[in-house]
């Protein structure tokens, strides 16, 4: 049985472009995938394929969900706090004994449960999580996600350095335990839910355990994520426990870990050459708008990146990034975009619009989702959220006179939860 | 009849440091002042005095109430929009004729509710608005302010050139206005809304109006509010009008429009000069983050700004600044103080206790309510916030262990209107 939901549908189209398709039907099959595309009134053979269509009001719209490509699960627990030490430090007063503890497997549970309710209400359809270096946790949280109905790529961490006693595996384990959590989620024979290869990041992984993981994400095919120059402290402890062997960039390319199917967090620090590589390995970046004002020491350069043909999605890195939420890191990077350009000319400002787009479409992109989700054509599977502005208890008001244009850069700048009254993944209305 | 509050406090003590009281009673008399304060359990004797005292649980406290030091009432139409073009532009095509549409009183009822709601649902219980040119719909917008209890100071705008056709006054007009204005705001027999002296900008000002706008700001002893270099099209525009007649604030100050009941938004491009002048006459800055990245081409140098002695609060600027929340704009003036010194020392960060501080404290100094609003002491009005953390339809989640400091620092970085559960101006609760 197919349902069909019928209003005006907003997507973004480039980084540059909204489409707003006022008076349209999308017809939805059962499996989730986008069959028709109608303009104009409801048609009436619709009726017969979807006999309960789903109108909108007045001042709704439909949406693609939002595509959040880092997020440390286990950190949400200190998300909003923690905001003033430097990653190194951070990493080790607060990520860390977060991520211990969620070998309480009662604790993991709250956690988990409210980082990803809190998600879907905000919109996040689909995410990119790193969990911890424990399989039994990392199961747990891929079986919550998978009852929440999210569509989750979920990364046991592995670190064998660097680390805290009570936190660090062997390398042998670390390979054997990630093939452990794959087999465990293979198990939970779900489409919606992926492992995924998670070196945490270079300072944490010593080169026989990155060789190892890049041939592990060989034989399984699979994603793999990690971050890349995150901040000058990182890039420094990289530098000397590297010396003379490159960048992050050099040392993952050689380990077989920059594939099209990579996502790296944050890529700060890029030389041409790095950008290169990344570039020709079809690398996605996460951009992490409110985590680098935090601990980069500077933010990233996304209209610039995304001109040179570097895939980019938008991050929360909750909780490096205080706010699970995917509008106000929107907000962020535009801002930061503006501080960015400040003295040039207004050419490379990301706006509202370019924000939304790398918050969709350009996150689907950098995962390998290009034409499934991020957007709305026939083929494409439902991802959509409800969007309702104005009347009670919504965080945006709508005044007479405001078109479409308006009323979706109002929800870009002001929106929040409230404004969301409807979550679909894969066709299936999970919130 | 008083009234006693007992729970914890959380209040800035200095642009630095935050004081937290757990276990406190505050007593409050009939006319809004704070008596007593006293630690410990809830003392006896205070039941007398106050026997139906407000009990707070276990994930609340109270915050002093928020100070809004710069807001554009009529542009509220259209908070949230028009975010894509420079501040001249943004004037005529958006401000301009949205404050015309005042004059339709229905429309302004509407829109001056849902704004006022909206900053009172924010927390914000003082506020320094501009209005519009006319007066009608001025005294309309302080009845509403009045009516729904906030702390409000209501600026009639005046502008005697460079303004369109339908929406510019004589100097002659402009200055009686004013009169007819505070006159009108006068029978309203309150001592929360006050009418303050309001020429727009210079740009918009002959030096005949600003001279008779200093005279009235003397012989009414009245506030006195405008803009002062808030962006390089607004500077240069200065410069182009006034070859040699030196900067906005020397122009004002030749007005004597710089007194210490002086508030002036903006305030980015400061000479030395400018910033003695503002600092010698007492004057207040209202620095408005989220606007300054779409107007000013740069960020409030903020730490250094406070470091030299000038008064600094926070402003919306609404709708140069898209959201009426002072916590986004905490959160923004954080992100631009990390912007600013992304490439120095950390000394200079502004964090969020800092931006607390200037979102209270700071607002109450900068419009010389120091000692009356801003935090709690015996003497001051209680104006406060009740908040709550954590539990359903709350955007903060709180987890085991957290503290009173992760609290706070949560509901700063997450919390929303849904974290605020009670508002009271001077005693009285108005949310
Ligand atoms: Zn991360
Ligand atoms: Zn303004």
């Amino acid at each position: 049985m197919s349902t069909a939901y019928h209003g005006t549908f907003i997507h973004a189209v480039s980084p540059f472009q909204i489409e707003i398709l006022p008076e349209t039907t999308v017809v939805v099959s059962d499996a989730g995938v986008i069959t028709h595309i109608v303009r104009g009134d409801l048609p009436a053979q619709v009726r017969e394929l979807a006999p309960s269509p789903i109108i909108l009001g007045n001042n709704e719209f439909f949406v693609p969900g939002f595509v959040d490509t880092h997020v440390h699960a286990p950190q949400y627990a200190y998300a909003g706090a923690g905001t003033h030490v430097p990653l190194m430090t951070w990493l080790t007063e607060y990520a860390f004994p977060a991520e211990v503890k969620m070998r309480d497997l009662d604790h993991a549970q709250d956690v988990y449960s409210k980082l990803v309710d809190r998600m879907v209400a905000n919109g996040t359809t689909t995410a990119l999580y790193f969990a911890t270096i424990d399989v039994d946790p990392c199961v747990w949280f891929a079986k919550i996600v998978q009852e929440k109905g999210q569509r989750a790529f979920v990364g046991k961490v592995c670190m064998d350095r660097n680390a805290p006693p009570e936190y660090v595996e062997t390398t042998a384990e670390s390979l054997s335990r990630t093939e452990e959590f794959f087999a465990a989620v293979a198990a939970l024979k779900t489409d919606l839910v992926e492992a995924v290869v998670t070196p945490r990041f270079i300072p944490t992984c010593t080169l026989e355990l990155l060789r190892g993981l890049g041939e592990l994400a060989k034989r399984y095919g699979a994603r793999v994520q990690s971050h890349l120059s995150e901040s000058r402290d990182e890039v420094a402890f990289v530098e000397s426990l590297h010396p003379g062997e490159g960048s992050d960039s050099d040392i993952f390319a050689a380990a077989g870990l920059l594939t099209s199917k990579t996502v790296m967090a944050h890529s700060i620090y890029l030389s041409d050459n790095d950008e290169q590589l990344l570039r020709e390995h079809g690398c996605g970046l996460a951009v992490c708008p409110i985590s680098n004002y935090f601990f980069a020491g500077s933010t990233f350069p996304i209209r610039e990146r995304m001109h040179k043909g570097l895939k980019c999605g938008l991050g929360t890195d909750v909780a490096g990034g205080y706010s699970p939420s995917m509008l106000q890191n929107v907000r962020a990077l535009v801002l930061a975009s503006r501080g960015r350009n400040h003295h040039d000319s207004t050419a490379l400002i990301a706006d509202y619009k370019c924000g939304f787009y790398v918050a969709t479409r350009g996150g689907a992109a950098a995962l390998g989702l290009e034409g499934v989700v991020g957007g709305f054509a026939v083929g494409m599977q439902f991802d959509a959220l409800r969007i309702k502005v104005g009347g009670p208890s919504n965080p945006v008001d709508v005044f007479p006179g405001d078109d479409w244009e308006r009323k979706f850069e109002k929800f870009v700048n002001l929106g929040d939860e409230r404004s969301i009254k409807g979550v679909w993944v894969k066709g299936r209305q999970i919130a």
